[in-house]
This record gives C-alpha cells, structure tokens and sequence, in this order.
C-alpha cells in the first residue's frame, strides 16, 4: 500500500510526517538517519509509551530495533490524561538520565497525544533538547497532536499550561495501529478532521461527508484522509510556528471544548477531548447562529453528520451532571487562549469559513451556555 | 555616569543588554516598552527574586514599577543553588498561574545566575512562553548568565540537566548592585571575566591586569569590563545560539569546575562556582602543558594574577577533603559536556588560543587527577 508523505517546512527545521501501512516495523530504516551513530558504541534511545500501547506494539517496535542493533530503553507510563504531570514528567526525565542518554540521542514517543505531549516535553528539556521522533498511534495524535511542535503538561490551573514549542525530527504515522484502536477513540480523532474542513475547507468538509466510511476503514482512502489533514496542519503550522495569529483558528470548537473537559475533570468514562471538540464545534456554531453570522442549516448539516459517525453533538449528551453557566464560565476565564480578559472565541460565517473573533462579550457567551443547559436540542 | 548597550543579535530575535549606575530605580523607562498594556486594566508582572537580594532591591523595584502603575507579583526563594530544583520551579509557576498571568506577561528575574535560571526556566514552559526581563545583581550573572538564554535547573544526576534555550527581551544590569555584592562573589564573578581573555583575547586578559584594581571599584572602567565581557559573550551566542560548535569555548575551565562543584557538593561555603572556574581554568592550562600545547609561563602568569586578585588556584585551596581521582572522573562522565563517550576539553596553545579538544583520553585526565591530588604546585 502507498505510503504518502507530508513535509513540514518551519524557518529553521524542516521535517516529514510519513504515514502508512506497516511503518512501525519498518521504523528502523525510517529512523536511521536520525539517529546518533557512535563511533565504538551501540546507538542508544528511549521509548516512552503507555501501558495500553505498549501491551500492543512496543514488542514490535523493539525487536526491529535490537535486529539493528539499537538498544532501546523503554519507559512505560500509565494510560490516560493523568499521566501530563509534574511527577511522571520528572519520572520520564529520571529514567532518561540514569540511562545517560546525551543530547544527540533520541526519544521516541510512541502513543497516543498524551505520550507525544509528555515525552516531546521531556526531549525539549532534558540537556536543553534531545531529539525526538513521533509514533502516533491514535487517529487524534496522527492527525493533530504529533503535528506542530506543542508539547506540554497539565497544570492543577488548566490544560496544557507548562510546556514547549518543539518540533520533531520525524513523524511515524503507521495507519495499522488504528485496527486496534477502541472505535470511541478513532470517532473522536475523526472530529478534529471535520474540523480541518469546517475551518477553511468545506470540500474536504464534503469529501468527508461522501467518504467517512472508507476513512474508518483500512486503506488508501484512509491514508489519504490522513496525509491531508496533516498537510493542512503543516501549513497553517508552517506560517505560524508560534500561535501569534492564524493558527489560533486550530482552536475552533476547542474554548467550549476545554471547558467541557474541566466540568467533566478529564473523566474519560464521561468524556473525552475529540468528543469534547466535537460538542465544541457545534456550540460555536451555534453561538454564531445567534450572532447572526450564519444560518441554521450550516449547523443542522454538521450536526447530521456527527450523528451520522456516531459523535455528541450537545451538553445533554455528556452522562452525569454539568455544573451551572457561571461555574462553566470561569473554566473558560482560565483557558490559555484568553487573551488580556477579553474572550477569543473561532467562530464562522459559513460553512467551511472561520475566523477569529476577538472582543466577545463574557455576558454573551453566559446567557448562551445558560440556554443551552437548560433544554436540548 | 555612561550607560553602555550591547545588542545581541540572534536570527529571530534581538535584544539589549543595558550597563550603567542606577538602572535599577530607571527600569520602568527601560522596559515599559516590553510590557503588554492592556485595554482596560493595571499592567501587571512577577519578580522572581531570593531572599537576600530581595532585602537589598526588591523594594526600590516595586516601588518604581507602582508609580509607574505596574502591579507586580513578588516570588521569593531561599538563595541558593538548590533553589534550581523540580520542587521550586513548580511553585514559581504556581504562583505565576495563580495570579492569572498570561502568555503576553512579563516576568523580571532579579537576581544572580540562579535566578535567572530558575525564572528563565519557568517563562520559556508556562503558557509555552511568557516574556522575560533579566535583572542580573552578580558580576557573574551580569558578564555571563543572563547573556545567551541558558535556562534551567538542577537534577539529582547533575547539574543543569533540565532546561532550555530562551532569550530574554532585555538584560538590565545595574552595577550599583555590586556594591552590596560580597567580595568573594565578585572575585568569583571576576573569574569569568578573565576566561573570556584566556578563550581568544590576551589583550583583553592583559588589559585585566592592568585595570583589575578599577575593575574591582564602582566607575566607567568596570562599565567598560562589564560590557567588554557582554560583548564577547553575545558574538559567541550570536554565531552558536544552540552550542553546536563554537559556543563550547565558554566551557574553558568549567569541566574540572563542575567537576569539584559536585565533589563539594555544591557547599557554597566550601568554594562557589566562579572559584571552581578558577581553579578549573588552571587545571585545563597544566592539562595542556602535560601534553606540551603551552610551556608553564603562560599558567605561572595566570596563576599570578589569580593570585593577586584572591582568587583560588589549585585543589589544595579548597577547604575539607577531597573524592579520590576515580570518584571525580565519575563526575566528569556525568557532565552534560561529554560527548558519546570521549572526553571534550577545553584546552589551549598558547595564553588566550583556547580550542575544543575532542576525544581527551579518560586514562589520562585520570592520571593528571591524580597527581595534582597528591602535592600542590
């Protein structure tokens, strides 16, 4: 099966994200290139991974290396958002140093975003950068997460609060990791593609609508969903490396999306973040029906759509209780996205056309959350 | 009295270091460009700062910045080295979320060389970011730390393992604060100064001998010194912001250096890193001459005015006992400087022709330990 590659150009790093079928066991002559050859030594490198990944691949993964005779340590970290903390980081970055892995040398994260963000966090910072190679092996992390460079930890304040821009040497996107991802998790990547063609797409929007059984199939069409996506990430990446402008509109359905992931305290068993950026994406549609800016029928069609795939669609469709407006409110307040106290918000004058609206009102945006968890839709 | 300016050229960011009398009580006029004035609301900032240097300066700081109706958040650490530990970084970036400060804030390290560390650290990984002003209150940290955008802290494996590169906005060092400054820690501050002579500009080694006695008192000539060595140091950074090449000169002196920090266990009482520089500068110029790159004159010179100036010269001038020669190479290996393996030294041809040694034999650095344990010079 073809393999496709997506180059990633930034103004002193340039690297590809290469995605395929059978690419972890072909990592080796992917990665070789990349790596640190010693003159008398074995080269050396660490897998950081989570247990759930690791029961799965990293045997795989390993025994092509030692074929090779690259010696892995692996560094195995609970499954789950918990992990992005000050004392696993500390834990991963231990366990790099006892190895005495030098700068030159290699951390591969082979996971899902969790690992990617933790482990990218860990290479930016250990001897002020060791390189680093993404093995996403969820349809979120290969499309979106393994993608751009942020890396980081959570904060008892919020999400994602402490951590880098710091770009890979490469991306692995092997599509076969996707047979065994749970259908819950593979759904919830699919709403941060739809989100690609809901921000300045709406053929790729379309082309979703038409295909999405294929994309949650095996094969070229999968691929090919995949290699666009991370096109149009690299490129808006590409132009703003550091989120100083355009890039902010990655955000669309994400400040509602965060602020669902707060109320519901990261609890996967309620909620989880592609799901939330779903619920996410159709409030800030709404939100821009109510601003006059679109009409009903642009909202109506994606939240079809969703339904369609299987995806949340409203704040009814999280189990267990939300807490009221004003307690949603301020987990907004803290998102990093605000800017200044005034709210930024993505929000879209038609189907396929966001933009970044500043200066929105934080009593709007209550009365609308106010409505919203009073009756369904 | 003149205030002098060296610009720091990198290829995405420039900015000034500012020398001169009284900067302190002018540096709202100094940085209020850098500050992000919001619409509506108070400019607000943290000051990361120790205890001692908070009881000579923090007031006069604050006081200035709250006529100029800047709020400022005030973070004050034990002095110290082990103020570079996961423990204290975490609750300089607590403190910095709590107050709510965003990507677009400033935070002001007042301080030394473990200041700026600390609190470079924490602005280039909260928010992926925040803007940074150093106020260096050491000869030390105003001729070498706060140039260059070395962050970091300390690991229980060794010492500024964990960090980043960040650059500062501006660098604003008041030599008033010299002043207050012990005597030992400028002398040790001084040791720096003369490294940059020793690395490539025996003119400027031998103008030191000349002026140390005005270098050592307020007025134009230590301006001059001090700016002298920001200029040095910032054509280094500028050529090799990531030390990939010729940035590694800056480490004459500093493997032995470290190397008996740790075998002191970091006890300022028992030697502080400028002296450990000192004494490690005499040690790489006896390494060279063992391997007849320089005849003993050129050490005997340096020695001298080390000596002249009350600075330490050989392990013997270090107060309590040492490891055994086998126990510091362990020290060494561990060092962030070794490269795969063999030994990297700074060395030197001739006074002030230093150069990068790669592949130093472990065996005899070994034995030259070991010598220079046994009798002093």
């Amino acid at each position: 099966m073809q393999t496709k590659i997506v180059t990633v150009k930034l103004n002193k790093h340039c690297y590809d994200i290469i995605i395929g079928s059978g690419l972890i066991a072909q990592a080796v002559s992917k990665i070789k290139h990349y790596l640190h050859q010693k003159s008398s030594h074995q080269i050396r490198l660490a897998i950081v991974t989570d247990k759930n990944v690791a029961a799965f691949h990293l045997n795989t993964l390993q025994t092509k290396l030692a074929e090779n005779e690259i010696y892995t340590i692996p560094i195995i970290v609970e499954a789950g958002e918990q992990s992005k903390s000050f004392p696993i980081l500390q834990n991963v970055i231990d366990k790099i140093l006892v190895a005495r892995l030098e700068r030159g040398d290699s951390i591969i994260a082979l996971g899902g975003g969790v690992i990617g963000d933790l482990a990218g966090f860990a290479a930016s910072i250990i001897r002020r950068g060791m390189h680093f190679i993404q093995m996403p092996t969820t349809l979120l992390a290969q499309i979106d997460s393994s993608v751009g460079g942020k890396t980081g930890i959570n904060s008892p304040y919020g999400k994602n609060l402490i951590g880098t821009f710091y770009q890979p040497q490469c991306v692995i996107a092997d599509t076969d990791v996707l047979n065994t991802l749970p259908s819950r998790e593979f759904r919830a990547g699919y709403a941060e593609m739809v989100k690609y063609g809901l921000i300045n797409q709406p053929h790729f929007f379309e082309w979703l609508e038409k295909n999405w059984q294929k994309v949650f199939s095996k094969g070229p069409i999968q691929i090919e969903a995949i290699a666009r996506s991370c096109q149009f990430k690299a490129d808006i990446v590409t132009h703003d490396e550091h989120e100083t402008g355009q890039r902010a509109l990655l955000n669309l359905g994400h400040t509602f999306g965060h602020m669902l992931e707060t109320a519901t305290t990261y609890d996967s068993n309620r909620l989880i973040h592609g799901e939330a950026v779903a619920i996410g994406i159709i409030l800030a549609h709404q939100f821009s029906e109510q601003l006059n800016l679109i009409s009903p029928t642009v909202t109506q069609r994606i939240k079809a759509h969703f339904k369609t795939v299987g995806l949340p669609t409203q704040l009814q469709d999280i189990p267990g209780k939300l807490p009221d407006a004003e307690t949603l409110m301020t987990f907004i307040a803290q998102d990093k996205k605000v800017s200044q106290n005034n709210l930024t918000f993505i929000l879209t004058r038609a189907l396929g056309q966001s933009f970044i609206a500043k200066n929105v009102s934080p009593n709007a945006v209550l009365t609308f959350l106010k409505q919203k968890l009073m009756k369904s839709d």
